[in-house]
């Protein structure tokens, strides 16, 4: 294996690098914008570059997990101009698919190559080392990108050229946007109903209205735990790319923009580092049709 | 085990009551408006009434499983005058919660029993015998109504008093809706995006998105087979009653009226005898905010 660099040592980030590491096929060296945050890191047997520059010039794979289009761009384009010619740079962060159109051509002129790669599994999924990878990009380096990834994937698939891996989690997030609604709005009038709130999640789960969502938030809504988890802030940032995208592809996403309308006015009270099921409380506290 | 009798043979009614005269418990009579449809079943072994009276002044036990509230009325109406002294109903209709709840007092003061028993489980669990049952009524008469029930349920399970099983009825076909918005909007998204169809549906099922709808109606999807199974019509039924009951109760049933208006469209243009995943049709059909 290469010599691999990873920046963004967040929630996800962390523990997709610590698995890097424990996996042992070479060096690993680590950077984050908030340094502490590689030390644990460093515990475990990561490098840690002394700055993104340092990095890069280290490093034959570059892999970035942080947040929206503009922090990639802004990454990326720090890095490249000290890359080694060929470098690989595999993109975890959820970005609008044009953005890493875009960022796959600007690599591409500078002799880099680039793989869009989203994840879905969560943050369980990053400690457990079973996230499901979508890639976007040319086949061989996709290929390469899925070798890289295999310490914390369960699966990493080429679902396409330059931003398919990025369409597809937009797929993703209109099904999760979706199921977390059906789950909501489904428990917050079995309450209002009068229903025991636990057997209607347990006798619902295991029938046609069942879903990942009722197994793995109906526990957290019946324990009113809105500690966070995918936030609703995170979940809103990726409403926008499906929308944008939706639009300019023609597709109508009428249950996005009816979840993205909800969860916007929770983020809008400041309740954004909340995780989405709080969407069951701000649905309790409307009356029909408000 | 009591004689019992069951009425409304139709793709539902009919594999149930079939699982009942093969349990062998007791004689099984069976009426149906359409004559024909009992022929199937008395070749079974069940016994074929005359007539709605003549079910009425045979059994202790009595099975409905018809349409809307009208119907359930209209049936019962007719049974109880001629029906013994304390026989049992046990509805397995969808019906509004209010209906089931007034059809309890009408027969009790006739010195009748009624359970509300709708179902889950599709035309499949129906045949399998798999179906989960959500029982309203008094602890007394859901025992008894769950006993006989047993030949074709996976579940059945009081969940409160009269209406209540109703209730809970309509929190699953909540889910139920919002899970098929999930799957039909993320696959119409993904078809106008280029990405693979049946790689989609796949990598989506495994994840966060994942649902009964992913698994059960994602392949008729991609086998563009819109036959007959639950149909459009029953559920704008069902959402109207959830739209009733949500409004009686405050609920906040924003997806429920979403999938509603998409779905009543469909039927409006003569299409409601199709299965309900058409509405990816539906969506792929419409444009962006359309």
């Amino acid at each position: 294996m290469s010599v691999v660099g990873f920046v963004g040592l967040g929630v996800m980030g962390g523990p997709m690098a610590g698995h890097l590491v424990a996996a042992g096929k070479g060096p690993v060296w680590v950077w984050n914008r908030t340094p502490a945050k590689g030390e644990p890191l460093r515990a475990q047997g990561a490098q840690v570059a002394e700055s993104l520059a340092d990095l890069a010039q280290r490093c034959e794979t570059i892999i970035l997990c942080l947040g929206a289009t503009e922090d990639v761009q802004e990454v990326c384009r720090a890095l490249a101009p000290l890359a080694r010619p060929g470098t690989l740079f595999i993109d975890h962060s959820t970005i609008s698919p044009q953005g890493a159109e875009q960022l796959h051509a600007e690599l591409a002129a500078q002799q880099l190559r680039f793989v869009d790669a989203p994840i879905t599994g969560g943050s369980m999924g990053a400690q457990k080392g079973t996230l499901t990878i979508f890639l976007g990009g040319d086949p061989e380096d996709c290929g390469e990108a899925a070798s890289s990834v295999s310490p914390y994937a369960k699966r990493a698939e080429r679902v396409g050229g330059p931003g398919a891996g990025q369409r597809m989690k937009m797929a993703n997030q209109i099904a999760v946007g979706g199921a977390l609604l059906a789950l909501c709005e489904s428990l917050s009038f079995a309450q209002k109903a009068g229903l025991d709130l636990a057997q209607t999640r347990e006798l619902l789960a295991g029938g046609a209205a069942g879903s990942w969502a009722f197994d793995n938030y109906g526990p957290k809504i019946l324990a009113s735990d809105w500690s966070p988890g995918f936030s609703i802030k995170n979940q809103n940032k990726d409403f926008r790319y499906c929308e944008e995208t939706a639009s300019q592809i023609g597709a109508d996403v009428p249950g996005v923009r009816l979840v993205h309308r909800l969860l916007a006015e929770i983020e809008a009270r400041g309740d954004g580092e909340l995780t989405t099921c709080v969407l069951f409380e701000e649905l309790l506290r409307r009356g029909f049709d408000s």
